[in-house]
């Protein structure tokens, strides 16, 4: 199937490109982007130009930042396209929802993405909890934005999430493979005097479980989260990628796909199945930690 | 059919026990309260003592606060009860969510109450917008804190939403009234230095509609909305009460039932139809707007 991909940034020449080549289910047969696209396919300086000139392209994924992903997704939808949504699937659930009804009325397929629910050991730690009664949960989140998201100001605008961008990679994780769904009982948000978006932020969950997120983080990066269970302890290292129980590896060698190529091979079962995946749940304890958060102001930050 | 009543502060005591007692469907059994309830009413400190004591009560309404609402709610659910809930439905959307499950599992109503979408000239505006094209909308409610909520601290703690908690009145009303969904497209939030929660937003949404949310008005209050449609100009206006069409008052003389008088007779409906009403379209859009909008500090404020 001949797909377009729109916003040629880090995580499309990083993630996105290296997929959709590598994966038998793709070509990938335009671009859209203003700063130019990528050598050998055919490039477009707006969506609609691509849409007009290309229906041969049935598919679109969309890989710009939350803000400006909303217009191109519903003129893709209105076009009759399939869409795929990099996370966060949009700047507000509002506007989801209005994805969400489009291509149900257009009868296409919309995925909205969570890479790191595709992690190595996730489908293993997902099945370990089923069942078991979770006493106590802790995530720590912590990272170097300017390693990660070098330069890329938009994070730290209004609706660009902050530190939720990594933030809710844990969140897409931890509700995959609870057993049961949580909310949002208590938070606090770090804004940079400097900045729209929180450089760090602490959720209390239902259940017993916090969250300590952060964007400050050098030296060794942390994307941890840990469980204390009637059956014991489990921990999801490396964004999801290894499995302990008590405190031995466990599993881990299971899908080594990847997590992009995982997603691009779900879109091409989505549209061949006519089916779409739409899951906000990640999404809506960030709204919730937004609504609910205290507010701290804390030094200002420039990359 | 027999009612508790948990939260007796102002909104209880204005609207909730008035409309309580003139109904045909209700008696009010008992009270929940820390701080006393009302003569000649049974009053029990904590809800669970009530749940206990009094399987006869079948309904229980919650008109406190939205942050300690939650754990309330789910007691009385979880004791088979049904539930209505004051406006917004929650701290956050999780939690309603979690008591949207509940209430299905457990087989009861739960009753997410919007007391705006009852006023007078609602459903009358509502009919006449249908089918019509709206070019542009504007909101405007600006009402003086200190009149309504008179040292009411929680409206500005985290979770109290501040300008918000009137706001989501009149977003109640403009997610009724709308033919189409809208979301939030631009937000801008100002916080008093002292204050976990706006004092005053101004919204961008889609489809040309500004909303203009403001707790600091003195003197006369507004609360109005205004259409710009292919078929004339709408007003609403008094909160939802007097409608005007072209500049010349219409309709209006519609219910005069009053707007809890009429969410106690739905719930008595949903009761008895065993059916629930949750729609969380307004504080979608409340949550959106803190999660998307820019945050101003402005001066600090004092009751």
């Amino acid at each position: 199937m001949r797909i377009a991909l729109a916003g040629i940034g880090k995580i499309a020449l990083d993630q996105h490109v290296p997929a959709i080549s590598s994966s038998p289910d793709w070509a990938l047969a335009a671009t859209v982007s203003r700063h130019g696209g990528l050598e050998g396919v055919e490039n477009f300086a707006r969506i609609d130009q691509m849409l007009a000139a290309r229906p041969d392209i049935s598919v679109v994924s969309l890989c710009l930042p939350p803000v400006p992903r909303f217009a191109m997704a519903q003129a893709a939808l209105r076009a009759g396209r399939h869409v795929m949504l990099e996370k966060p699937p949009g700047a507000t659930l509002a506007e989801v929802h209005v994805l969400r009804d489009l291509a149900r009325a257009q009868g296409v397929s919309l995925y909205a993405t969570w890479h790191s629910r595709e992690a190595q050991a996730v489908a293993a730690a997902r099945a370990w909890l089923a069942g078991r009664v979770i006493h106590e949960g802790r995530i720590t989140w912590r990272e170097d934005v300017r390693v990660w998201h070098p330069g890329q100001d938009w994070i730290f605008e209004a609706g660009g999430m902050g530190v939720f961008d990594p933030g809710i990679n844990a969140l897409s994780i931890l509700t995959h493979i609870l057993p049961e769904p949580v909310h949002v009982t208590e938070a606090e948000l770090d804004f940079p005097e400097n900045r729209q978006a929180p450089i760090a932020a602490r959720l209390a969950l239902s259940g017993n479980i916090a969250a300590d997120f952060d964007f400050r983080q050098q030296g060794p990066q942390t994307w941890d989260m840990e469980f204390v269970t009637d059956a014991g302890r489990l921990a999801l290292r490396l964004g999801g990628n290894v499995l302990e129980i008590d405190g031995r590896p466990a599993g881990g060698a299971g899908t080594i796909m990847g997590e992009y190529p995982a997603l691009y091979a779900r879109m091409a079962d989505l549209v061949r199945k006519g089916a779409s995946d739409v899951d906000l749940a990640p999404m809506v304890l960030v709204a919730d930690a937004f609504t609910r958060g205290r507010r701290n102001l804390v030094e200002k930050f420039e990359f």
